[in-house]
């Protein structure tokens, strides 16, 4: 009995050393988003061979969210938008021609527009971004000029810079059994210096996430912010070693496990250094799975079509909150938004939120500590500068609808639009434009609302040298 | 420090009382079984907006399999299956004409054939059948004559008996916003007796869970094996008034909610019985989604098509093994069937295992508690008394396929055989049968040693009055 008393102490006094309380009281901030990956791409949203332990435990611990939306469908505007917590059409992000940054681009994202690592560094915070960056490549554009300490990624997507001469002519046609990481001359970039180029894809997500580790264990006394972007599972798919077929699923799923361990590897480092509990780390992506590439692309699972699209598939994603003891764990089907991050953790920071700009910012910190309603109601749906759909509530009211790449149809316009309930029908198979006159008429409004106070940024997208 | 001890110590009491060992060593089993519930219909398989959190829970404390196959893709032959361990060809319970049982059949599951039930009461288990049974209605088919002591449900399904006169005159074109229990004058019987017709259905669910919740209570001092098998989410669909309104998924949502809400409802008496740890609980479904149906059925999530067709979302199902201690929590990629229950809950129970037949069946035990490879690597999908397809590790080859209830395109044969690799590409998008003869082959070997053992059981459902 002596024995057990003392064995019952001891775990008591190890949960507190562990549980203690950090050294500042603003919480670290840690946003991890992936590239390309589809709603049904994680063990927890439904995929039957992709194994996510770590995600999955995530998940259970916190708030997994099934009505959480990215800003736009492509890469470029996505991340504009969960920087500044803004539509990227008014920070010119988004264009009618050009839908991303290319190598060859002029611009990024302006110097006027805020970003949360700006907000945070106010504040106090170290701030980190790691990863893909894609809101410029030239040096004034680049996470060191926008509000971040640390740089350390490729500066744009990981199939670009591909190889010039006749060996790469018509190369997207060909096999994905051929692609070598050195066709792809990206560079990696520390801070503002490239150091590796073409960057070693192989161990990319390895770094990225020990990059992420070494950042949280140097700078642990201060507040801190990690932005970690990774550049896959965008095509081309690159595995280190130790995940090579690994996963059932094939080369895909071996990205999105790595990806899984690496995100596991950040919790147990928050874990042994008494960050866990002071530490409020969301998952997420950028936009729906890159369908046309078959197994190479991801799944959005039984929502419809994918990346570039404003179907469900392409601007809706897995959202897992974790940050045990302040976030209950749930499942939420509440509506959210990257670009809720903005003001969610500037005011859980103490930086005020700038009032010179409209913002398209909510703060979930009610839904996130409290697990009461989302002050969202509304997303809407950019493809360029083209407001294609609308969701109030429930309910979705698509103007236009386009396919991509070649997929789902082609654009099409629809007076009075179509409507779908979301909450039941997820996979927009059944419109009830007819039944619910007065839900359109709300909807219209709220555009008339949107367009009324919009000013259209500079297109930061369309120059090219 | 006194008071923390003094709690420590009662809590460790009390969990000991808690997990004290039953009187019995032969584990119980609970076998909860759905009726057209999709693989998509769950939180943890997936659904953004039906809530599960019991199942969640199960699925988080126990396994969750990916690859869980039933034996048929209608109710009649299901059901055979999974309480025989026997392709439902061998007993005679599926047919080319007639895919189910119905009100005027005149024949059920013959006497010749062992189930499940039998097995466990010959080595001193009690045994209740509460819900859908659908392998005959008259007396000498029903559950009190094949193995179960106790009988409580609507013996075929809950769309039967539809009532006469013009006013049901194409019923089945009409909204659903009509439908009303007493429509369908399907009995309810006790053991042999019909104790209410037409059955009150909005409380079905309910008054199944209670009965299996009183029947633990009351037989707990004995092994005992409860098989509840739930009427819905069949069409039509009805649910209690505490549920009406409840998921934001609409009323397939709240049917599953209360579903939901019963296993809790029995999880938790297990536990304050004192049973949780010498019970094995598994959930599942008789087949896929009801398509046609529109948001009256479900969703097969990523898998294709749905409930009568041998694509994978007819035939794959949920399955979550629940049995704290004893299965470990894992996320299980293995093949398995609900046949595999005959076998699997036999030897676990020390029932011989009739020799002088055929099974399907395989021992799963390996996979629940050591985490072992399954020796099942194989399913065969029939539809009617026609081999559709076979899968043979990560492969499934197409025969045959054919849509259902006028989806998914006409009957059409495949020389050679359609193959998806299935672990790659569950949603069957991607035909490889040029990359992969040797694997036709060896599919091709199988089906022949198969048909060269098979004794095609006498057509049972043939027969009407």
């Amino acid at each position: 009995m002596k024995n057990l008393i003392f064995t019952l102490l001891i775990t008591c006094f190890c949960s507190n050393l562990k549980s203690q309380s950090p050294k500042h009281e603003q919480p670290n901030f840690i946003i991890i988003f992936t590239d390309d990956m589809g709603y049904g791409d994680l063990g927890v949203y439904g995929h039957p061979t992709i194994k996510t332990p770590n995600l999955d435990q995530m998940a259970f611990e916190g708030q997994k969210w099934t009505n959480f939306y990215v800003g736009a469908s492509v890469c470029t505007p996505s991340r504009a938008a969960i920087l500044t917590g803004r539509l990227p059409i008014r920070s010119g992000m988004t264009s009618k021609k050009q839908r991303v940054l290319f190598p060859d681009s002029k611009n990024g994202l302006p110097a006027s527009e805020i970003t949360l690592a700006e907000q945070l560094k106010g504040v106090g915070y170290k701030t980190a971004a790691i990863g893909k960056w894609h809101l410029g490549h030239k040096k004034q554009y680049l996470p060191t000029n926008n509000g971040f300490d640390y740089y350390f990624g490729i500066p744009y997507s990981n199939d670009m810079d591909l190889l010039q001469g006749d060996e790469f002519k018509n190369y997207w046609n060909r096999s994905y059994d051929s692609i070598e990481p050195a066709h792809f001359n990206v560079p990696l970039i520390r801070n503002t210096a490239i150091i590796e180029r073409p960057a070693n894809q192989h161990t990319i997500i390895k770094r990225y996430s020990e990059e992420t580790i070494n950042y949280i264990k140097k700078n642990k006394d201060s507040p801190f912010f990690v932005y970690l972007a990774h550049n896959l599972p965008h095509v081309p798919l690159f595995v280190s070693k130790e995940f090579e077929g690994k996963s059932k699923r094939g080369l895909y799923g071996d990205v999105i496990e790595e990806i899984d361990y690496g995100v596991g590897e950040i919790i147990k480092t928050l874990k042994e250094e008494g960050l866990a509990e002071n530490t409020i780390v969301v998952f997420t992506s950028d936009n729906g799975p890159w369908l046309p590439f078959k197994l190479n692309g991801g799944s959005a699972g039984l929502l419809r079509a994918g990346k570039g699209s404003t179907w469900e598939g392409g601007m809706r994603e897995p959202a897992i909150f974790w940050a045990p003891g302040r976030i209950k764990p749930a499942v939420i089907t509440e509506i959210g938004s990257t670009m809720d991050l903005f003001s969610t953790f500037s005011n859980l920071a103490g930086a005020k939120l700038p009032h010179d700009r409209i913002l398209d910012s909510h703060d979930l910190g009610p839904v996130l500590f409290q697990q009461k309603e989302s002050t969202r109601n509304s997303i809407i749906y950019y493809r360029g500068n083209e407001i294609y759909a609308v969701r109030l509530g429930d309910f979705k009211a698509h103007y236009i609808t386009q396919g991509v790449y070649g997929q789902f149809g082609k654009r099409e316009e629809h007076n009075p639009p179509i409507l779908y309930n979301l909450s039941h029908d997820p996979g927009e198979q059944f419109n009830i434009n007819n039944q619910h006159p007065d839900i359109l008429k709300e909807i219209n409004n709220l555009v008339e609302a949107h367009k009324s106070k919009l000013v259209v940024g500079k297109d930061q997208l369309a120059e090219r040298e």
